[in-house]
């Protein structure tokens, strides 16, 4: 596996740079002065602050990572970054920040993909990477308790000989940090087998804006005594308070995985096979992945694996990757063969063709094909990407309706958009759909939103499947929240942050 | 599997019924009058109102079964009982209830065990069982959406044509309402294998205390579009809102399931063996269920199930009762034949002896054995029982701490308390301990109280794993959640609920 900083380098980086400009910034926030340098400095030792203001005088280069977000699209201009390392440390800089009224952002690993983790203007950027300590792991139980600021891979690597894993796993690994996936209450490649954050996250420990520490690090899997306010920071993107600690059932470590890969002559098969699968593999199935005819020919076009012959793939619409994880590699590969000779020897086959991997370049081979697309796209042209739910059965119908609006709009060419395509989650909803355009023009994204916003309101889908909100979607909540869900957020806001010092302009705040 | 009413008659009722003599009603309540009836009749047909007041002057015989819980143990005053079978009607219903300041007890199945699904004195009860339509099925993504008061057992019946599963299952399944099992945030026998509601409720859709409706009854499994409101009200108790719908992911059927119970040497040997089993069956362990010495003696002195030899238990301090569920029975049996045989041929074999189950009628006698405790015990004599979260390694200590307290009180004798006996679900830290008396008495009570708490708070424990706070633990809710917590809490209710009509005197209200 690629470093998550590798991977970002594929992404391809947009040239206009959004830098917030048109933000309504709330006015009664301040800005960082020399007093609360003096402050911060009775809190922290030197190295933990970092700030371009006098006495300090960091040069501006050292605050450039923590300006800028992952893809290069978001830019703050905060003077003053703070790298706390324990949780009172960071209850102190909150409580100043609160009666002082500075904004504060709360950046975990910077890998967020909507510019939540970087600031508006001059707020006071809070690092959590200094705090970054596993607290207690229990092999029995397989619950971990680890500081916010601890790295994915790490912990990973940490329960690892422990024969379990992290429920969660994403591209990001390397440097997002398990409280960023829990403020953006991350997806990722797990969701199918283990179920969302919402589920498998145990307890919190967080800082509320005015210093007040919620101890909820609770250990136990069950726990019925009153409102499960932790379920709030899952996905509050920083909004509501700083996520200290986290405490998270890590499951057991598979033995095994196998994968094939599926050709199939309609889309329309794609749903019957998905219930075909989930029946005969059912507890093993760890992945069903989608790919259209268009993803795949592009995969293989820029080199992403060639798993399939000529033969296998031609008269096929779309792709199903599916994997299998489990306890007996035997079993498994059984299991896997049976469905294979049941879907082959139907007498209405769902499928053209199955290839099964053999040994783990295979299997990699495999899944280059699905996880390559992204880059693929990349080298394609301009990407426009969107994230959305929809129901399972509508996935090509989105795909096919845009591509109609961008050709109905005189933009389905060469020199405008190249390729209209969708891969995704079967098994989540989760679609990832794509734009591939010669290059990014005006037309086009005016042409896509709120087009596409108003397809996914149709469908009552989501805006957003796992990236969450942050600066980026703020505009669009309303596509798939309505008045009353978004009058709450803001009462609930409120609640916790009535000084709206918790990363302003961000998600649903009243100041917007 | 009994149906719940006739599993309820199992349970002894306690001589000294709870009459909330003592609650401390919100004064600023009222009473429903004839004014509100003849209110609610413009909104529901008579058959839906059930009221001693005139003009409907039904007879108080027929509100008896709202009025009382189901042990027997608390016992409400209401005049009014109200039958909806529409949201919009809820909705009118509450919004009369805000404006007139009348008390309203929201009321599924009414199953719960801590008396919250009854009256403190003549709130008005809202029952749901009149809002019972499956919305609809997806039998590709296993999505369920349905009213609130559909009966858990129906649901079953209703997906499992489709090859599916609802991911919770309790031994009230014929009464309880899905919407009762969200309000409670139910465990039960499945926890361990799909997890929480939280994980597994998708969308919910509620009526809030001024009729506002709040519609997230969404069918998307990925959803990050802001904070996660719904969350709140799963566990909540009915104390926020109404719901009246519900979307939920049901899990496919498994085909095949297996069992096995173990004899142990020692406690000491239970936390190994979970973490073996838990290697070694992975993906297929689907229960692994704790009972000790005394709690299998008591099953077998009243008639539940004789599984194993007198050779086999001969110096056994506890047993486990493994189960398995898979697609595919003969590779169940044998990684469970491989698992035993591995276990008994270890140089220090963590087990005595191991008894798989070879046929349905075998699997059922040897859950007997499990599930029987209850009904032994309250063969037995006059139990307390307590539903407690604690650390898997305390489970013993707690159970002979407690034992070793009555001891030390002098009250552990025939006449008092004839024995103290854990059992539980190992996989979810949750554990059943039971104190079996001779008769109710208050020495014994009193040394129970808050001394349990205690014990619990100082492991750092939740009073209530499964049944939730209701009414009976409202006082000891600060064992389980600090001052930060509760005081968040109340600005929750607060921004719900600002009259205090829901479920008065339950849970945290800030009345109290
Ligand atoms: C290559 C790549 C692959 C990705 N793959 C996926 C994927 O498969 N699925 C998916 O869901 N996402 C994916 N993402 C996006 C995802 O949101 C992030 O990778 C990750 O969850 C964010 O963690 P982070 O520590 O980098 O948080 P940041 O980017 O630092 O912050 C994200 C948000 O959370 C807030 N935040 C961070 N830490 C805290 C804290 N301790 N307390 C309170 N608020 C905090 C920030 O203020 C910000 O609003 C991917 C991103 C990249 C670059
Ligand atoms: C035999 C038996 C076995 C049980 N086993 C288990 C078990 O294994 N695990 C477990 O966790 N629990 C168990 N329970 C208790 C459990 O809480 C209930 O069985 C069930 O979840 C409650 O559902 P209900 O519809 O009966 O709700 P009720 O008892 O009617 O109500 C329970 C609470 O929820 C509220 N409520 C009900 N419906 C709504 C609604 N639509 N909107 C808002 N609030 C509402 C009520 O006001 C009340 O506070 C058991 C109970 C019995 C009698």
């Amino acid at each position: 596996m690629l470093s998550a900083r590798l991977i970002g380098r594929r992404f391809s980086i947009r040239t206009c740079q959004a830098r917030f400009a048109t933000a309504a910034f709330p006015p009664r926030l301040n800005s960082v002065a020399a007093q609360d340098l003096a402050h911060f400095a009775k809190i922290l030792p030197p190295s933990s602050i970092l700030s371009t203001l006098p006495p300090i005088s960091s040069s501006p280069d050292e605050l450039d990572q923590f300006n800028n977000d992952w893809m290069g699209r978001f830019r703050g201009s905060s003077t003053t970054v703070l790298k706390p390392k324990t949780t009172q440390q960071v209850s102190e800089i909150l409580k100043w920040c609160n009666e002082r009224r500075i904004g504060v952002v709360p950046q975990g690993g910077n890998t967020g993909l909507v510019g939540g983790s970087v600031p508006v203007k001059d707020e006071l950027i809070l690092s959590l990477s200094n705090l970054n300590k596993v607290r207690e792991f229990d092999p029995v139980s397989g619950i971990l308790v680890a500081d916010a600021g601890c790295i994915l891979q790490n912990l990973t690597d940490y329960v690892a000989p422990h024969n379990h894993i992290m429920p969660i796993d994403l591209g990001a690994k390397g440097s997002c940090q398990i409280g960023g996936n829990v403020a953006t209450n991350a997806g990722g490649l797990r969701l199918l087998r283990y179920g969302s954050l919402h589920g498998t996250v145990l307890g919190l420990e967080v800082v509320l804006p005015d210093g007040t520490v919620l101890d909820q690090l609770t250990t136990l899997r069950k726990d019925n005594t009153g409102y499960d306010i932790k379920q709030l920071f899952i996905g509050a993107e920083g909004t509501l308070g700083i996520i200290t600690g986290v405490s998270i059932l890590t499951p057991p470590a598979p033995q095994a995985s196998n994968n094939v890969i599926l050709a199939l002559p309609s889309f329309q098969n794609v749903l019957p096979l998905y219930q075909t699968v989930k029946r005969e593999l059912s507890e093993i199935l760890s992945a069903f992945e989608f790919i259209d005819r268009t993803s795949y020919d592009l995969a293989v076009k820029h080199g992403q694996g060639r798993a399939l012959s000529d033969e296998e793939i031609e008269g096929a619409e779309c792709f199903v990757l599916v994997e299998t994880s489990g306890c007996k590699r035997e079993h498994d590969e059984e299991k896997l063969a049976a469905l294979l000779e049941n879907l082959l020897e139907s007498d209405n086959p769902l499928i053209n063709t199955g290839v099964l991997s053999q040994n783990p370049a295979q299997f990699s081979s495999l899944w280059a094909l699905r996880e390559g697309v992204t880059e693929a796209v990349s080298k394609e042209g301009k990407p426009y990407k969107y994230d959305i739910s929809v129901p399972l059965s509508s996935f090509k119908e989105v795909v096919d309706k845009t591509r109609e609006h961008l050709r109905s709009k005189g933009l389905l060419h060469e020199k405008a958009v190249k390729h209209v395509l969708g891969y995704g989650h079967v098994g989540d909803g989760n679609l990832h759909l794509n734009i591939v355009a010669d290059s990014y023009l005006s037309e086009i994204q005016n042409a896509l939103e709120p087009y596409i916003y108003e397809v996914v309101s149709s469908y009552r889908g989501s805006i957003s499947a796992e990236h969450g909100i942050g600066y980026q979607k703020t505009h669009a909540l309303h596509y798939s929240k309505d008045a009353v869900s978004i009058a709450l957020m803001k009462k609930i806001k409120n609640v916790f942050d009535p000084n709206g010092i918790m990363n302003p302009c961000k998600d649903n705040q009243p100041i917007r």
